[in-house]
């Protein structure tokens, strides 16, 4: 499909361009950034909503301030295709989140104008007021713009932030692009408050009309001008400086205005560039703007996959035959199995009810499965607080992050051995995202707290299972289940009939499994790519190649039983695993050898000690050769060596 | 000295018997519990202050509520000596913070009391609102309370919190203890806001007067009824529901009170006991309070060590000779002398500027040195941001707390390949504080994250050198500098004469230091423990033992190169560090060996893998083997080993 975009657009290389034309003429822009995000998305995927939804403050930003010169910065950064468009990258747009292609955030590395790495969120407002503070350093008169969602104000880091910047005296416009939205809807006290200033009711209404009436105070012998003047300097005293949450942190608050309309976004922006020290812009918007169906139901049409733009019909895969169940949706209708047989059963997700799908239960029992709200250290806190009382929750957060309660895992779970269980969603390379949300170190960092029990399932039945296990009374320390974003490999089990053809089996905590025997090697594997080490087994064993498998299921505690015997029958040592090669399973296999005197050939397949960026995961899988083929090649490799010391021998 | 607790005190072996007392005898309670303290406290050491400014409310709230079977959370916790001399601990009192003795926090195992350990600040309302949750869910009417501190409140942990607690309908009481300090005085605009509310000029003052206005409206003709009833409610709507930050977030707020009245403090307990839903009292109190000195100076007297307590006279341990600086100081000054020299230097901290000595730099450069309250997450962002703008910032969070803003590590500074520079202070032991604040992990977690050094000095020259290395143009990607609390060992390294007899000079990142050479075993250590290393050699060589010793400096990159000639040349080796043994320095050096095919014998030493409780620094190194004597063992056994290797042989 040819991807053209409209006559305005065409011309518009970068910010400068953008500059050249007529305000009248910004209509017209943002109708063809609109487009053009429609047609390139529909056929190439990506987040889409989000950017709909900030098209008309992408073009008056970039028209009013003096990119990249005065820094942009985009919170998450989902959001950020049209500043994308608009900053010279229109053309290599189409190459959005591929592999070598350009990438679905902000990226340093990718353009001047992307002035911070993004892709978790609320970061936004330290970054901005950091870039703030050295330029009033440097006596600079740069501005620093942080464009930050309502769902991103929640998290404590931003909060943190505005606490700081309230008394920082730099000059920075936090603008709260308030959509009511997470991916799912956003949640919290905050978000309630966002919804009355809103809404004409209450705070502006208000304020206006309570203004209106202090001006008709009929001042007589009873009412005097001093009392009057005390009544209206008194209100004002509340109002303005306190009768705001932002104003409260001394952040000045302005708003809220429509943030669809560009000739209101292109003025209030005009005016508030020379307005000194911190302030919040609060625009409503909504998410996928422009596009109906996108409007209508925003959790779907978050990032919704290739579509057909005129229609809107969503592509899905067809199958002859039924595919295996997703790991997330496993865990979604076995929470619920467990839940119905065992009340003291609680699910916590920060801000990832769909993508976790705990909004299955979070449905069926709204009493007992929560969202936080974009709040992972909470997520953590409030799972343990239930603990103490005797509650099995199961807090579920993606592997990346969960970096951000780590301290909480560490402080609040694992020291008290309160027997929280962590699942660890999107756990290895997440494919497009990139970086920022691979999970890659997870193994390392869970498996160095003591207490913490650390388990990968290598397919949905062992998910299943250790779910089971976890939520049993005998278990007492908190565990991390860590497993991939997408299908597992079982096709037979399906929704309706897994709870009866799949009963739930206790997993004995640090027990093991040995897959196969085998001759000389023995391949040790963690979780899901042991299935990719268990199709390498299968083809190379034409070449005379039998190695042995064992699927190790715990990083910690290790079956050390299982590992006597391993290193007592075989001298040659694959690990495989989708974490960092740093401190992960193969380093935990790497002490247990060391600790017991084992000598034997190692090698260690994983997560390389650099930045993987982004793609599909079967792309990144065998860039960084831990797929089924890269695992033939380290067992082949590792066979030569075994016939090459057969012959010196 | 004899610590006898007073007369009332002496019958109080829990809240009941605390309870059976009249309201009148409170008053000599809490003088005798401040007595008390202060009589332990300063033959024992610990908090100080912090427990004399809530002596008050720790009675009221046993006084008031059905502890423990109400949950009672303590936030930080080195405040709640009152609570634990309450709550049957008053006779152990004196064995607190040693070693076998109490803990100087709440802490779950020690008293059902406890309900919630604590040690890092903020978790407190997450906690209550977790176990006020459970209680709604199971029907109990168990009541939850959170004793929270202003500082702590600048947390974004308290405030994700109290997001969620504005919206879960459970019955939970928030105390905002406010005394306008953290361990240093309170920074941010949370704290300018909290002392608006609490000052005559404002919040309630002008409520009370404008209460009092509007009921003097004249009503007539200009200004009907009907238009002052508007009037009267739209500015009610104003201040009730929007006024206050914390009624923003749809918690009820009640106060301020005097926070040392205990009459007005168990009244209103009382009264609060019976309102349902999220709610918050903001009581005000001095930290220190009763104790003039600690009064006067809050931040001297946080923690002040022994003292005399009727002179106020602090112990200071007298040397004939020089004593080594401190690491603290020594980062302190040597940030002044490179600041000086550098304009692009700045320094963070959140919330530590006395122990981590940054104070030196806040007061003589205070726009190149920042506080950022307790927010740690921001103080690794805002630094990323600063350094995107070409500042060199030197971030200085403990250890322990770093866990906080892990995320931000590697999303904000690591993924981006931003030269921040981490300085981690408190690594290793901590000593006293315990499993709370011991910095174990940090090698651990660090090393497994792309683009990072990581970096442990093992004296004071070392770590000006590290420092000085940092700042420079060539350092372009970020750094963890650990380093433990406490004396250096170089005692000619004074403050005044540093610069001179100890010029900068550059390190080689990745490039490790030989000690000396030896024969058979080779001790790697990293870091201060290199010194207990060096000890432990001296003390074996006249049992003919003579290892050879590296100090490696830098965990991540390993000086290959080095250990290249270690391998070669030696075949038993001593790993030494004062962090987590799974996934450390040792193991780095075990992935080392396993990559490039080395077979050796190899002890790892470090901290093990379990909670490691407090106590002093000597008594928990000692215990867990890697002080001198402990590496001397190791080193004896090994030698052994070599000795009937031989003899087999």
């Amino acid at each position: 499909m040819e991807l053209t975009p409209g006559t305005l657009l065409k011309t518009i290389n970068n910010p400068a361009d953008l500059k050249k034309l007529s305000r009248e003429q910004l209509h017209q822009v943002c109708d063809e950034l609109r487009q053009y995000i429609v047609d390139v998305v529909s056929v190439n995927g990506g987040h889409f909503g989000a950017s709909l939804g900030v098209v008309e403050l992408s073009v008056a930003l970039h028209y009013v301030y003096n990119t990249p010169y005065d820094q942009l910065v985009w919170d998450v950064g989902h959001q950020a295709y049209g500043h994308k468009i608009l900053t010279g990258r229109r053309d290599i747009f189409p190459t959005n989140r591929k592999y070598k292609g350009i990438s679905g955030f902000p990226k340093r590395s990718e353009s001047e104008y992307d002035t911070f790495g993004v892709g978790h969120s609320s970061t936004s407002i330290s970054a901005a007021l950091g870039m703030a503070m050295a330029a009033k350093y440097k006596g600079e008169n740069r501005k620093s713009i942080a464009v930050i969602g309502d769902g991103a104000m929640t998290a404590g880091l931003a909060f943190e932030a505005m606490n700081h910047a309230g008394v920082a005296d730099a000059d920075m416009l936090v603008i709260l692009n308030d959509n009511c939205m997470s991916i799912d809807p956003n949640v919290g006290a905050l978000k309630e408050y966002l919804t009355d200033i809103t809404t004409s009711q209450t705070y502006n209404k208000v304020k206006d009309e309570v203004w209106n009436l202090l001006g008709k105070l009929p001042v007589g012998k009873k009412f005097s001008r001093n009392m009057a003047h005390k009544l209206t300097e008194g209100v004002k005293g509340m109002v303005n400086s306190r009768a705001n949450l932002f104003e409260s942190l001394k952040m000045r608050y302005f708003g809220p205005i429509d943030g669809h309309n560009i000739t209101k976004l292109v003025d209030t922006l005009q005016d508030l560039k020379n307005i000194p020290g911190p302030k919040l812009l609060h625009i409503i918007t909504v998410k996928g703007k422009g596009y109906d169906l996108a409007e209508k139901d925003q959790t779907l049409w978050h990032a919704p996959g290739l579509f057909d733009k005129v229609t809107g019909v969503i592509q899905k895969k067809k199958y002859d035959l039924p595919q295996p169940m997703k790991y997330q949706d496993v865990f979604g209708y076995t929470m619920i199995e467990l839940a119905e047989k065992n009340e003291k059963i609680f699910g916590i997700t920060p801000a990832m009810p769909s993508g976790s799908s705990l909004k299955y239960m979070m449905e069926k029992m709204p009493h007992r499965a929560f969202d936080v709200g974009i709040a992972e250290q909470h997520a953590v806190t409030v799972s343990a607080g239930m603990a103490t009382q005797g509650m099995k929750v199961f807090c579920n957060i993606y592997s990346s992050f969960m970096q951000r309660a780590y301290d909480m895992v560490v402080h609040d779970v694992a020291i008290q051995k309160l027997p929280v269980v962590f699942c660890l969603d999107r756990a290895g390379l997440v494919g497009e995202d990139g970086p920022t949300h691979h999970g890659c170190y997870d193994i390392a960092y869970m498996r160095c707290i003591p207490n913490m029990v650390v388990f990968a399932p290598m397919n949905e039945r062992e998910l299943r299972n250790i779910m089971y296990t976890a939520q049993l009374d005998t278990m007492q320390i908190p565990i991390a289940i860590r497993y991939p974003r997408g299908e597992g490999v079982i096709a037979e089990l399906q929704k309706d009939t897994m709870a009866e053809k799949y009963p739930f089996e206790e997993i004995e905590i640090g027990k093991g499994r040995k897959l196969k025997d085998g001759q000389d090697i023995a391949i040790l594997s963690f979780g899901h790519p042991g299935n990719f080490a268990a199709t390498a087994i299968r083809d190379v064993k034409t070449e005379g190649i039998n190695p042995a498998h064992y699927d190790i299921r715990f990083a910690k505690p290790l079956d050390e039983a299982l590992l006597h015997e391993v290193f007592k029958t075989y001298s040659k040592i694959i690990t495989v695993e989708d974490g960092t090669v740093v401190g992960g399973f193969g380093s935990a296999v790497l002490e247990f050898m060391n600790e017991h005197g084992y000598k034997a050939e190692v090698k260690i397949l994983g997560i390389p000690d650099r930045l993987v960026e982004h793609g599909s995961p079967k792309q990144l899988y065998d860039e960084i050769g831990i797929d089924a083929n890269g695992i033939a090649v380290a067992l082949r490799e590792m066979a030569k060596v075994s016939v090459n010391d057969l012959i010196k021998a």
